[in-house]
């Protein structure tokens, strides 16, 4: 049993390589967006060409990385949407809205103070971690059964 | 042709009072949340008992909640996503992912200054607005075709 | 906004007309299994023919019910499942299960001492209720915002 | 042709096992809920964190539970469900439910004095057996058209 | 509850005006295809120019009726498809093979000596009546709960 | 039995009036995009706000008439894509694609002058005309199944 | 590029082994049902018992076989149903209205004294050929774009 | 991560031998029509029989490439449609529509003076390029992150 899992979100901390190192002995196949920020923001114009607008340079970027994001969601069995401490996310917390719309199995990585304002998006998940070894062990079970 | 149209996200203005008023001689069938924040935030535990973790409290009501949003995301023909100056908003912006994933047509009205952190929601968006007015304007156009 | 609501599972109580009655005056459109008991198991012989093995006598009224059953979930915006004190019940647990993987909005109906065995079905559920008042006032506030 | 086969329902005797072993010439994937009962009653809170109430215990192990079982049947071609002698069984006919409204090709495993409790289920199924020996030989002979 | 049942098969009796007198106090919208032999044999030339080849003049025709026949099926909640006694009646077989393949609740209406080659039809069907009046009376208890 | 019709394609004769015409004792609901062709240029603009450059003044109001073609498009049981003499009309070919991959029925309205390239639309359609009488004449033949 | 190609119906001359054989070069995966007459007709009893009624003992084997069959087509890109010279066929018939219904790529094989009776399903399909050595052609150029 | 890829449209220049030597060391799958245009006009007849009316000839081979150019669109993740220069290019269009309504990323490669007759069709794109050059460094920052 083979599990796709696709990480969306934050992409200032560490949290996508803790998963993927903690579960190198399992059968899971990870997808994520590009993480590199400078590349993500400017993907449109640096392959489309320029946009003098701010609102259309982003619009080109974000249409491309769509590419990317959408394949990675829609082929995924299992979505983990983590929301870090700073910034808007609301592009996390759209996968997560595109995932639970697509049945796709929901796990949420946030912290305790972001609780109530992430109370639909925890409601349509199967867990809600605070951790990254959280998810591991969640990975872990599902695949094999076993508690850590 | 009747348009429904699901109205999400924001509810401390009146934007939707101004974009219902405004529209009083579409076809257009609307729905929304409960825009009662306390009804809205406290539904699950007066109907289905206390629950002393605020988490669990949450839970209940945002999961209640869940049937009326669902069902008014998911037999809508066009749904309104509303971003407003304050809060998180996770909510909206999942409520736009599952508009996005159900290939329902999106509009987003957002103010300038979330433009950056909004550019993967409004990549999904069929438009984006400013104002309550520009809604009224686009159902109006595309029920008679008639231009303001 | 009209909800159309299925009321499936045990047979033996008055616990649909509860519901009914006290949402008399909400848009509700209510649907439900036959629920008289002779007919539902003698349906299929009564009009297709006699069956002198007892599996094919009850194989040829569970169809002829599915008629009824599965138009009446297909067509659900919400599926209220009760779970009563006494027999199997694999039927109420088997449409609950058809009304998660067709995304309804699940309402479970059901005591306190069947907590653990029912687990699996209350974690797809959106509300899990004791008492058909509680569906009531779910239906209510759903529909008018309003709290008990 | 390969086929794939989720085994679900009773994890009290050796059924799996014996489907498993007869069908170790075929061209078949099985797979399984997690059947260590304690692991599965438990996952929940070892991993996510203690909840005092027992709802909630059993809520969040039965949502991590359902990333494995609902990533089985949804990925299955065959979903066979087995109901023992004892217990509820609830989550069996939820899952068979699912199997249902997925269009899954259903084989039932069940014994005679369950055949009236059971009838809705078996009228959805392409197969009701009584012994692990005759899903082996339908498979075989789904497989390779030999008959025992 | 109005139930959508469409009337595929046989036109040369007069079984559809048994089954629609007989449901005329009933909430049953029924549709059927052209039950005109000749113009529905010919309707294809008729409107868009002759065809010399019989297979294209046949072609255009049946094109044009499969306008009519897939809104009747694709919106049909109940789906009767009577076999009679003569001639090849390929496009009933077809029709219930649609009607299977979307879900909907196939009723077959046959002849005992047609049994053995209608089997696996049989078997996707939901009920199997030899006269228009058994599916009267399963419209009429699905509807109502009362049997004849 | 009533059916929806969205009329797609040329926007410069009256084709569209001629069949709203014929079939005004008809049970049909016709739906149409905006066929003021200065209204359908700008919406965008004008709703939205200026565009200097053609490319993004343009896509706004593609997008804005999406919401009203796609919509029709997706509710209607048949659409009718009309090819005239003039222009690129990759939008009618555009429309008939989405139409065809949603399973609509499918009707060209064409000249023969245009056989050859139109040959991949051809193949997925269930009816080639050349005159708007003609789709009448099918529209009338479908309801009611009088011949001309 | 793989194609996978289920082939359907008549089950009394070598036909399939002509298409295997032709095509052993192509990249195309074959499934079809069981072939061997009497074990079609006999795995539901010998497998899971016997049947006194000869609608039950077909019934049973019709659904086993339904198992492989179901299979079959869902998983295809391309359906093939041969008509043969005997025998009502209404199991082949049945098959090509699920092939269609799917949106599988229909190949009929049949014979051009059968032109009349299925030119419901001529109108469903892609191609309409009278020998295998036709749809071996079509496999290969479909595949590698080379006529013969 | 591979990405499978149909290309889609203009036959005549080597576009899609640059997209593919260009992406090269990238983990891509491409697919695309058959671009022999005398074996693509040809193929119906050359399998399946002369017909002396030039609309059925066509129509018999537009039926047998749909085969192959509808399982790559269906199949792939990301759509690339070429307009080039000449020609009406509907089946371009077409393809494009299909594309859009199945939800695969769709890249169009045009030139700018097609711009305005091409905006619905770009309205529906994630990328809109005028070289191959851009289409394969898509495919290289969707796979690798990396800009050019």
């Amino acid at each position: 049993m083979t599990m796709k899992v696709y990480l969306s979100g934050e992409i200032h901390t560490d949290w996508r390589e803790q998963i993927i190192e903690g579960s190198k002995d399992l059968d899971v196949a990870f997808s994520s967006p590009v993480t590199n920020h400078a590349a993500s923001d400017d993907c449109g114009v640096a392959i489309l060409g320029d946009e003098p607008n701010k609102f259309w340079h982003d619009h080109k970027s974000a249409k491309v990385n769509a590419i990317r994001t959408r394949h990675g969601i829609e082929n995924a069995d299992i979505v983990v949407v983590r929301f870090g401490e700073k910034y808007k996310q609301w592009n996390a917390a759209f996968d997560a809205g595109m995932a639970a719309a697509l049945g796709k199995s929901l796990i949420v990585l946030s912290q305790p103070d972001h609780q109530h304002p992430l109370k639909e998006v925890h409601a349509a998940a199967l867990a809600v971690a605070e951790e990254p070894r959280q998810v591991v062990e969640i990975l872990n079970y599902v695949l094999s059964g076993k508690l850590p």
